[in-house]
């Protein structure tokens, strides 16, 4: 597709600001990723200014992981203040159905705010829609994992999802899919090591909200290519890691390394995406 | 003794989910080095959801870094939660010592607790029991630290700690001592530089919490292997650290590398430790 | 200058304790530089116990990059014991300009506190002080950016500031100005991939904040080695990292790694710096 290289440019001849209302564990590696794709970070929770950051911003980031009732307060507001201005959400529902206190919230946003991503592993992403799953913990559950025999299943799941919400879904694992109520991408970046450091779900997060804000007119694509360019920064670490005969902290930094010199050449010879 | 290698086995075999409450400057080395043990740590400190979290895990990390009050409210509820549970709780009274708000949390946190494992340096923990020391922040006395000399001592005033509340005692320092009120172990391995990066005590606090989470008929034994494996990774990034002619930075992250891809035979061969 | 390796040996020699109430997003990195600098850190933010840690500190950091309603008080409680103790502040106004709340908190730190330095971009310096910019975020305006042409009215209105505030005016940028009301170090040293990664102001901010503890009688200098010194560690660390082939993981890593091994040598062989 000869439009993946513009997605890419765009971001950095944009370098767009995003506004993250995220977790506190993994929050140095969203800004620095961010900053690695070209865009401008900028992490505020205080209720008093998140709507003026918002004005500012080109698209917002509420990720839950270590939400609180102040910080939720933060991202309703800052959520329909976006929503006013029509600048695009993405929500990434970490945990969604280890606490009881966590679904009310995660219902509360899909109540509350037109979504335009929802990101999460199969195991979040049921759960968000009352599914009962296995979860344990921020990891998905081994026995809800996508595979070739459940994609087609799980690509009809998507799409229900984005006609109920009008959100782009986003299902992480093995196989990525990216799906509004049309059209699916399918990727298939990524290295099984990524979930050996914390904070990769947290960075693709952040990846795709820079990619979105600077792709107004084709969100889906945008949305896809973010998912499989942080997947492909996975796999050189991982090489490099193994070269350099390192480990998990070398490899949590390397990601954030090759994502600042992604170039257009290696995006294309690494990009593994379908379409259907 | 040959029960070692399976106190690490079991850690990489049951990959056990560990609640961590926790401060907001290592969090991420702490959830790192979890990972890096093959544990899986959840960080979450919301009162209204932190009995959910403790319920799902296999033992709770509690260090008062950066408390306040609305997370010392959380640790509360979630110690009492893994109290009547029975689930393991690692304290880590950072800076005990330091101010009178942080001496009355612990205090209140020493009545209102049963605590499975107290981990200071000697100044923190002899803060802990109302000594008095010359604490300068975070750090241990130069004064306080325990020698071969006053090493015969130390273990007495540990053992004493862990008979007053029942809990495992351990103190770090150039010797680790690890007690309960009939054994001790002494330790020998760390390094003088991992004091020179912040968190190297935190990430101690998380290993320790991940392996006792997946040991459980073994406690003190579990904790001591902890307390050494974080010392060797310790010794190995420091060595790596000055042949690659780098600097602390790097030095943390080789920590992490270390523990990632610590096995049987570098625990074997590396581990310093001695039963009194 | 005969005196600026005393001010490095200074840091080392005294280890002086800081008291950093900062944002939560490179925090870690405000520690760790701290600790290469051979000062040592104390992060901590509840308005019970801010006023022991400043009396047990040797200065005060400020830092306003996640500023919530209940960290601008601890702020205010920890700015008012410094002030009566005679403690120096080093207070940093990140994103000033960025939002109303944040003006207003800004303007209130300027009426109720003595600063010792205030340190920011042109552009948050300028907004500051009511002035009307371009800002962006975190990051200064294109358009404010001090340039040779432009150097002479920026030192002017530095000037002006320290006269109308009694504080140590820092303005960074690709020249830094370092001034009081009499006299004004320039530096020309740092590398404009510094922003490419979160926190090298922040980082900067820490740096100041240990140099000024360790060098009561020559403030100004003091602060001026230290964002030079900062600024050298961004130069080795940009040639390490293209050496090595990496990105920005790896430079902020090693900026890290060049703070923790500057000596003498190294700080006079490369810093820039002139005086007006």
């Amino acid at each position: 597709m000869k439009e993946i290289p513009q997605i890419l440019s765009n971001v950095k001849a944009k370098s767009p600001l995003i506004h993250f209302i995220t977790n506190y564990v993994t929050v140095n590696d969203c800004a620095n990723i961010c900053l690695a794709c070209h865009a401008s970070p900028i992490m505020a929770d205080e209720e008093a200014e998140v709507e003026d950051i918002v004005e500012a911003c080109s698209s917002l980031l509420l990720n839950i992981g270590t939400l609180d009732q102040r910080t939720v307060r933060a991202m309703l507001a800052a959520g329909r203040r976006a929503n006013r201005l029509g600048k695009p959400i993405v929500f990434d529902p970490v945990g969604a159905g280890a606490t009881t206190y966590r679904n009310e919230v995660v219902k509360l946003f899909l109540k509350e705010l037109e979504l335009t991503v929802i990101k999460g592993n199969i195991s979040e992403i049921k759960n968000l829609f009352g599914g009962f799953t296995d979860t344990k913990g921020v990891d998905a559950a081994e026995s809800d994992l996508v595979t070739e025999d459940t994609l087609e299943e799980a690509i009809r799941f998507a799409r229900e999802l984005s006609v109920m919400t009008g959100a782009i879904i986003v299902i992480t694992g093995p196989i990525d899919i990216i799906s509004d109520s049309r059209q699916t991408y399918i990727g298939y970046n990524g290295h099984p090591f990524m979930p050996r450091v914390t904070g990769t779900g947290c960075m693709m997060g952040g990846v795709i909200a820079s990619f979105l804000a600077a792709n107004e007119g084709q969100q889906l694509l945008a949305v896809a290519v973010a998912v499989c360019a942080m997947g492909i920064c996975g796999e050189l670490a991982y090489g490099k890691m193994c070269e350099l005969n390192l480990g998990t902290g070398a490899f949590r930094s390397l990601i954030i390394d090759y994502m600042s010199n992604m170039d257009v050449q290696t995006l294309e010879q690494k990009l593994k995406m379908e379409i259907r």
